[in-house]
């Protein structure tokens, strides 16, 4: 089956923002095996809007649009579609008074008339209500073609595209979709294509696929079945495959971050981490902290952005510093050591590098970076070479995920 | 005049990147008084490539497609074109040697034979060089419609857009046209529209426009004049009228952040930063060694996640902890104190506040930050409600941004 998708929205055209839905709802749908041609972008026009309508009917099984539901005049979506597919609309009740509960219990306050436009809905249509905001969505068949209305706003169209348009889709498919997602760090992708091209080529459902990520990759597998239990069953032993044929730089199946799994490695284990933060700059523990709970394994840090804090915050001997310079082993070990010491933490991490624009003083070349971990048996240390030739921030990100990869490893009791 | 833009890739369709390049044109072309009335991607297929073109010809002055520029098999995008619009194709052997030597410098390398097909490009067009990677962009004009092709890579297409493809645009538009971003932070994109109305509805040229941004808003101002000084000279006294209508509110003009403003009156003053971090983790730090020659300015600081660091690193009294909660006015003067004379900078800033997702066990609403900066002279703090039901990364951020414009307002005097 083939989808295309419609956004709506003056703001996509004038650059207020990016259309990262259609980012979202292609991923999705490339994982359940709907292809997707095109994406077309359009303003709060019903004119252009039917013109994209009328194009898309013709060429495409699915059509998807987002945006355009809200309850403002220049919301039309909804009526530019009944007009373009000769659909009537109704009220439906039920819906506005989801809406009205949701002004009363989410904003406080009654709901406005303005918004009553948002429960007049096709006619025989499957309803998409939406717990996470006003603008409900829905998806009726008209001459073989399926048209579903998602709302724009990003948190909106995900919730509902993954806890109601999915489902309809399945059906639409003729069984159950079910894909894995395998993260990867420390292997390139052009690697981790190699090293699965035989199932990769091969196979065709369940199917194996490759894509990079910023500073790491991933591989999707996914299944169709008529159940859930039975995709799961064909998946499990495709999962394992790729875990045993990539080994350890494998460092989780359906997760986000290498944080996520390096936070719930340190919770398990009960253990407590601090960060010493030179060329990252805090970003270690942004990362951390941007995970809800993070108090329970993140005690805090230091960065030590400059030798004076090295010395005076961390306590990083004067003589190091002057002797090796900031960037190098010696006193990458020493802010671990000092930083544990410090933040009372079991575990602690070290950063220091070569950020860039430019080489330091000691012709350190951009993105030398030195990363330690001191533990109560002792401290290890890598040299890297992270994000060469890509600017600052990605310096920046490539270390910052390398410091988590080897906390990552060191307590799973990996080589380092 | 009437803009489309096209993107080329499949990476899109399958949903591993976002078209930011589309967003970053519409801003652009938005900012020149050129109008966009569709965005499309489609693939690396010749076929759907060439219906799209065949419908925007029919619609838009002026055609830009990215991607498919590459020297590979699927880049199809200059040969689709000139097919579709009837042109040849020829070797631009000054092109060529410009891709061969920036293989020789660039990769330290020769340029490999099938990089040759990137200098072959329509006969009687207007070129666009690359000197941030390989692949040329160029435009022609057929039957009155304008095609210009950059290439995908968002930092490829930005620099060639600004640097080459702009200048294209502006000679069709007739005169040059100017803008200038003034960028506002702590009133609301309703209340800076509402103070504005009033030049915003009467002018045509030089316009104003509003624009809402994470945490903050703009107001473009642009111009068209025959030539660039015309165009100041008529930006001049409305940018200085939108200033003197909102106030101490515009932090700046054609700047990229709060951060780079509050570095820059640090600079300029001769003081050095630290920040003393509670809630927002380690993202002020990270936000501001973003910058290049951060060192300068900032010296570093604490990320003091839990009352242990709070106390034990930056020697917040526990007796104010335990007193009045780590999410006080008193325990973020302290921090700001501590941190100050810790890192030995002229000026420090704490916070500490609840970013989520639950209320602390004070009572503490989600949102509810303190800020506090410690100077020479003394400390001022402020208890803002920051980002409250948007989320943790939005509390977070929010305090962040609060955190530099306390900073900045502090610097120059205004009232905090």
């Amino acid at each position: 089956m083939t989808a295309e998708l419609i956004a709506v929205g003056t703001e996509l055209l004038l650059g207020n923002i990016a259309n990262t839905d259609a980012q979202f709802l292609s991923e999705k749908l490339s994982a359940m095996g709907i292809t997707v041609h095109h994406h077309t972008v359009v303003g709060d026009n019903p004119h252009r809007l039917a013109g994209a309508l009328e194009t898309a009917r013709k060429r495409a099984d699915i059509i998807i649009t987002t945006g355009g539901l809200g309850p403002t005049y220049d919301d039309l979506t909804k009526q530019t579609i009944c007009q373009t597919f000769g659909r009537e609309m109704e009220l439906h009740e039920n819906i506005l008074e989801e809406i009205r509960t949701w002004f009363r219990t989410k904003m406080g306050k009654e709901m406005p008339e303005n918004n009553v436009q948002q429960a007049m809905l096709p006619v025989d249509c499957t309803v998409f209500d939406n717990p996470v905001g006003t603008a409900p969505g829905c998806a009726f068949e008209e001459d073989g073609v399926h048209v579903l209305m998602l709302p724009g706003p990003p948190f909106e169209c995900r919730y509902m595209f993954e806890n109601r348009a999915a489902r309809y889709l399945e059906k639409l498919t003729a069984g159950v979709i079910v894909s894995h997602e395998i993260r990867i760090f420390g292997m390139g992708e052009s690697s981790v294509e190699e090293a699965l091209r035989e199932p990769m080529t091969r196979l065709t459902n369940p199917t194996l696929a490759p894509y990079a990520k910023l500073n790491e990759c991933m591989v999707r597998a996914t299944a169709k079945a008529e159940t859930r239990e039975k995709a799961e069953e064909m998946l499990a032993p495709l999962v394992e495959q790729v875990r045993e044929t990539l080994g350890d730089v494998v460092y989780g199946v359906d997760v986000d971050s290498l944080e996520e799994v390096a936070s719930r490695l340190l919770r398990e284990r009960g253990l407590t981490l601090s960060a010493a933060e030179s060329c990252t700059g805090g970003l270690i523990a942004k990362r951390i902290t941007d995970l809800p709970g993070a108090s329970q394994v993140f005690r805090g840090g230091v960065v030590s952005y400059t030798n004076g804090v090295k010395a005076g915050v961390l306590g990083v001997p004067e003589e190091l510093l002057e002797r090796y310079g900031a960037v190098s082993e010696p006193v990458a070990r020493a802010m671990a050591e000092c930083c544990r010491r410090l933040c009372g933490s079991d575990l602690a991490v070290a950063v220091t590098g070569v950020a860039g624009p430019d080489r330091d003083d000691r012709g350190n070349e951009v993105g030398v970076v030195y990363i330690a971990l001191a533990g109560e048996d002792g401290t290890i240390c890598q040299k890297l070479s992270c994000g060469r030739g890509r600017g600052r921030n990605r310096v920046r990100s490539a270390a910052a995920s390398s410091a988590f990869d080897m906390l990552r490893r060191w307590l799973l009791g990996l080589p380092v």
